[in-house]
């Protein structure tokens, strides 16, 4: 072990690496039952002693959803946050910026949050472009209003020439978590025959850094899919019943789909497993093409706009419908199931008709991808 | 203009150059009321439909102290961020995972808030040592659990070695604000009368970072002052009336009592000047000395540990006694006046009965301070 007591590129992968460090580490030291969800946000209330028991459906449930209270009484709420180190700070879809405020947005949306207020870090290299500065600001500033979010706190920090990359970006954010929907970010409602979607093209975002260091052209071309994923996702959960849902950033869909079967080891969970069918995965001609060249897999590479979402098996199909009737999910499939199999594994059903299984991304795939 | 379109170390000071940053470009496009207050934290509320006229004491005024709710019923919420870049990442006194911890604890504090849930968001070298890791890691999570704060989400990143410089540490944070302390953060009840306190020595931490960049030996070692504030805090706004209160940090004492001043020049303020007896701000001989060898002045050094309150004249002694009680407080002081002089201006009363002007830090006095 010795010789590996250093930080490896792979420590922040999101994959495998990653999670070690977390839970040989910081859950290790920063031990409380919040932070040891490991859920894309931690999750308090204002009014805690009012909220025991409380991801059993109360408030708002049974209500039609135009008169939904879109707060919870027990004051529930969602934090999250993101550091930002993406090389290139531009690339096609997006810059640092952008990608900045939909992540932090996303990790409170996938939890069943609404995302509101917003603060960014900035980590700045001395002589760093301050028009460069400025474009990367107003376009935090595009994302966030459109996406419904207000940035309230801030900090600005410089290092001599040389002590750090142009511009790193640290956001976190709260949002406010309707009771009914407190149960999603832990997953304890999954169980077999639950299917499993996704809201469009898996690898866009990976693909679009890659070319832009790469200088690679492409046929047309492939732009970051990084999107503020909460329209999308509050469109489905005032409509439907969801079970869980991630977004796949770092480490991919694969990623997701393994910490999604992973549930099946808490205590107390159904045993289960989760079978997905390859040919199901959207993933653009230009990305399987990239992938095959550079040898990489396009279901470990990132996204910033793609959520995997499990829903009752009865409720798929109208699901699936809504998530194709937004611009954010017009390319929205069915990518598999969960399953009584293989319980805590998860099985790919080939395009060639065999199986493999798909792990936790190990190693690094391409670093600085966000 | 033009050639001074890059970044330089000054803007991130905490002094002018940020002060022009932030309101040039940040308050530019990150439009709205929350952050134009520019508070040490930007303040919302969960249920902000029933907050309107909320600066009025209503909640918990009057009520015995031991029995005043320690939450809002509005949902009242302050929340923070800082970035944490300092050079050395261990000094004496600490280390830049503590600093990261009381940093943004205290930011929430002098708010008025109760501070509860923070982030953590890093950004490692490539090659950084883990053992190192361990012990920031370690250290933030002994400061935290003093404070009583806890730390829900996190994040890791890694860049290319000589891409940052071994740690880069943001922390967010959350707290509950009761609804009769929500004036403090924009000061609007400070007024002409009102007395100035400081909690102890002036410029510990500045002094201790250069002590150790520098291998200087002093007669007795200066520690930094990084510390968690929010329980003397407490102690006195549970106590007493504050009309304002900031946390000296970059930019030092004399950067506070600028912003203080500015106060003045807001809308409807009062207009009101500061005055300040520099024989009353405590200075450690060991920090005065280092000073004047490097031509620093000890009140623009930085502090991570050290709350500037303004509160009412009649107050003024019992406040002071109160500080004195707690271990962070016992070397309080009475260090100015707010006057009907010179609105808008800091006039400081010097050793050798002059007086002389304060105004913002200009530029860069220490880089990488915090």
């Amino acid at each position: 072990m010795e010789q590996n007591r250093h930080i490896r590129l792979g420590h922040g992968s999101g994959g495998k690496l990653t999670h070690d460090l977390v839970t040989g580490l910081f859950l290790k030291y920063f031990d409380n039952e919040i932070l040891a969800q490991q859920g894309d946000s931690g999750l308090f209330s204002l009014y805690p002693e009012d909220a025991s028991g409380s991801t059993t459906e109360t408030a708002g449930n049974g209500m039609p959803a135009a008169t939904r209270q879109t707060h919870s009484p027990t004051g529930r709420m969602a934090m999250s946050t993101d550091a930002y180190v993406v090389d290139p700070i531009f690339f096609p879809g997006g810059n640092i910026g952008s990608l900045a405020i939909s992540g932090t947005v996303n990790d409170l949306a996938v939890t069943g949050a609404d995302p509101r207020y917003l603060t960014a870090a900035f980590i700045l290299e001395e002589g760093f472009s301050i028009d460069q500065l400025e474009e990367i600001v107003s376009e935090m500033a595009r994302v966030a209003k459109e996406a419904g979010v207000r940035i309230i706190a801030g900090d600005t920090k410089v290092v001599n020439k040389g002590k750090c990359d142009k511009v790193f970006i640290t956001t976190a954010g709260v949002g406010f978590l309707e009771d009914r929907l407190a149960h999603i970010a832990g997953g304890e409602r999954v169980r077999p025959g639950d299917r499993i979607l996704i809201n469009g093209y898996a690898g866009d975002h990976g693909i679009a850094i890659l070319g832009e260091r790469e200088s690679l052209t492409f046929r047309s071309p492939v732009l970051s899919d990084a999107d503020c994923l909460n329209g999308l996702i509050r469109d489905i959960t005032q409509n439907h019943d969801v079970h869980f849902m991630r977004d796949a950033t770092r480490g991919g869909v694969a990623t997701v789909l393994a910490e999604l079967a992973a549930l099946s080891k808490r205590p107390g969970a159904h045993k289960m497993g989760i079978s997905v069918d390859e040919t199901a995965i959207p993933v653009r001609e230009e990305v399987r093409g990239i992938c095959e060249v550079f040898g990489y897999d396009p279901l470990y590479m990132a996204n910033e706009g793609k959520v995997v979402a499990v829903v009752p098996g009865d409720q798929t199909d109208a699901v699936l419908e809504r998530m194709r009737r937004h611009p954010l999910g017009k390319d929205a499939a069915i990518i598999g199931t969960v399953v009584e199999d293989h319980p805590g594994k998860v099985v790919l059903q080939t395009e060639i008709g065999g199986r493999r299984m798909l792990d936790m991304l190990a190693g690094e795939q391409l670093p600085r991808i966000c």
